[in-house]
């Protein structure tokens, strides 16, 4: 928690005024602040937005810092996975120090906050989850990170597994993951229940990879709806990439969508390009929250992605056709605000009263920002500085 | 034309060599050259690849440093073609400064080779004609320029248009462009003739932005194919875009692909990822000839692209699923002597003999160095230096 005077600063593009932070909150938003004896720190006009939300990653899995990876693995996902849980050995990928790396980038680029999956899985037990554990603890006062625990290989098919999410959910895990009910486990119903399961007795929430096509996505849809409902947990569940909202079926997706605002079930995407994905603008309409995320960053499955929610808001607009300023501004606010709102944040925004979660921005416009790739000025998380012209405060391991 | 030794070059990410260059031309590749009195320059390993071919833009559009265009208008293809034409005058756009602020850009970023539409309209003349001619001639020893003369806002539904191309290539572009000859002109056949009765009046090339989809788009590529055939125009017609060959028709789309190989018609791609595209890797088995292009930079259409081709090759390996090493270097290929096969470039390439065309990227591997977005150390352009350090030597207007 710090104290401090933002000086020359324009909230979401608007006009130029000062922001005090005390005690980590904003206390004032007003032209010529007086200093009441805080640092001041001058924000030369640039564009200041709420804190970026990386919604959908995986920190336990990047191999940045360890060299190129030559990739010459198929790109289904049996190939992917089964490659990845051989590679981690081969490697010798430590995944505290990774995943401090994968954050501090994240930093660097303005989030400050993250919601990573952890691999689950019986050839590596939990030494994922207490390496991002680890980071976690570290990096307390730079980036708040949720994690859920994940069964990437498959929970059902490969047996122990269940126990060691459950182990995974009492030592700090924060969320119950699940992955393809149909196509991994080929037990859709089976899968499913557990995760369910899993999920009430240790009252935490759900968020499901579903990469699932067609209709065959949006059956698991609809089964992770029907155990919404019936166990009471609207407004606790999210599913990521939901592919199957982007199938060419005007009327069944008009339905999901419907159903999934109305079991208030959050949707996190990418804006995968080689994919049919969820169209953006049409879950805002239905009012279904709506974040967004890179996904694994330079890892064994693809070195496509960067840890930057700037990035991310530059493809999102690309696959959705957003173009105009107003559109550019919702990219934006997916990534932060949307984020946010999947997560449960209390307290977030850039209003009084919220935290000082905040990352400034290079542009003109918030719509030229939303584009930009240039450094970030300055980011703090409540109220602390955490990166400078681009670098993280604290340096990565 | 210059003369040059590369010292610690790694051509194409393989082993470390010096490159001679005399009279603008490659002359030796061998370790430890002796210098023979030519002015040595030491790329510290870096690899080096043929220069980067820009195959699809529009130089007379771009408002780079005009100040942020703020993007109000829908996404339909007639909104955003006559919204252009009214900001043009509106903007006090100059088409030669604004060509060459683009042109430096992409020199900047690597290029060596540009093809440029130009849009030719009964409300600006030759305008946009006039202006890209002079920074052709600006430019004559830092980039390639190819001018397509474009009729952007239609050709038969705008009396007048057709007697512009005319002059057009008359006054020295190269090629006779179109445009979605149902979508724009309502008249396949019409349009069509107009463009190829041009082509064969001035013996010049054809290249047609294809927006349409699905069958339509495939009706209008058969007639393409059919002109192409009966005029003996084999090798000398593009189709940009062509986003009908990502349609949802394996057996259609596979008798197009066959029959654009057996007419030698190219293919240029964006990558467009809210588009259905065609699928890169079908092409190429298939031997069409296939480059890429970041169509319009921050133009009144939208801020998304960048003049890049790294970039673009990025986007052109998420749209297409791209991830291995193997078809990392095929996205960066498409985007090098890919665009250069389209243009017909000769001399074009790596090896002793070809013109000293070829840009520096940071990366350990081919595969990385095709995604790295770091300032292109080094650009030479017939063995003269055009950029170092991400920054072009001609300082643009």
């Amino acid at each position: 928690m710090s104290d401090i005077l933002l000086r020359n600063l324009r909230p979401m593009g608007g006009p130029v005024v000062d922001m005090r932070v005390q005690d980590g909150r904003i206390t004032a938003i007003a032209p010529a602040l007086a200093t009441d004896g805080l640092p001041v720190e001058d924000c030369a006009g640039a564009i200041g937005v709420s804190g970026l939300v990386e919604a959908h990653t995986h920190l336990d899995k990047t191999l940045m810092g360890m060299g190129w990876y030559a990739n010459a693995v198929g790109t289904d996902l049996h190939s992917m996975i089964d490659n990845e849980r051989t590679e981690r050995h081969r490697l010798g990928l430590d995944p505290h120090r990774q995943s401090m790396r994968h954050a501090l980038a994240l930093v660097a680029a303005g989030c400050t906050h993250i919601r990573t999956h952890v691999d689950i899985d019986t050839d590596h037990g939990l030494a994922m989850l207490d390496g991002v554990l680890a980071t976690r603890a570290a990096l307390a006062q730079e980036v708040m990170i949720e994690i859920v625990a994940f069964p990437q290989s498959g929970l059902l098919v490969r047996p122990g597994t269940l126990e060691l999410l459950d182990h995974a959910l009492a030592q700090g895990a924060d969320l119950v993951g699940g992955l393809d009910p149909a196509g991994m486990d080929r037990d859709p119903k089976g899968h499913l229940d557990a995760v369910f399961a899993l999920a009430e007795k240790h009252c935490k929430g759900v968020d499901i990879h579903l990469h699932e096509a067609g209709t065959l996505g949006a059956f698991s849809l609809e089964l992770i709806m029907d155990r919404t409902r019936a166990l009471g947990m609207q407004g606790k569940v999210a599913v990521s990439h939901a592919f199957c909202l982007g199938m060419n079926d005007w009327h069944a997706t008009e339905a999901l969508i419907e159903e999934l605002a109305a079991c208030d079930i959050a949707i996190l995407t990418t804006g995968a390009p080689s994919r049919e994905v969820p169209q953006v603008k049409r879950l805002r309409a239905a009012g279904v929250r709506l974040g967004a995320g890179c996904d694994g960053v330079r890892d064994t499955w693809s070195p496509l992605n960067r840890a930057d929610m700037i990035d991310r808001a530059r493809i999102i607009a690309m696959r959705n056709n957003l173009r105009s300023d107003t559109d550019l501004a919702m990219a934006l606010d997916i990534c932060s605000t949307g984020g946010a709102q999947v997560m449960g944040l209390q307290g977030y925004g850039l209003d009084v009263g919220c935290a000082a979660d905040l990352t400034l921005l290079a542009g003109e416009t918030l719509a030229e920002a939303a584009l930009s790739d240039a450094p970030r000025p300055l980011v703090l998380k409540s109220g602390r500085i955490t990166a400078r012209a681009g670098k993280s405060m604290r340096e990565a391991p």
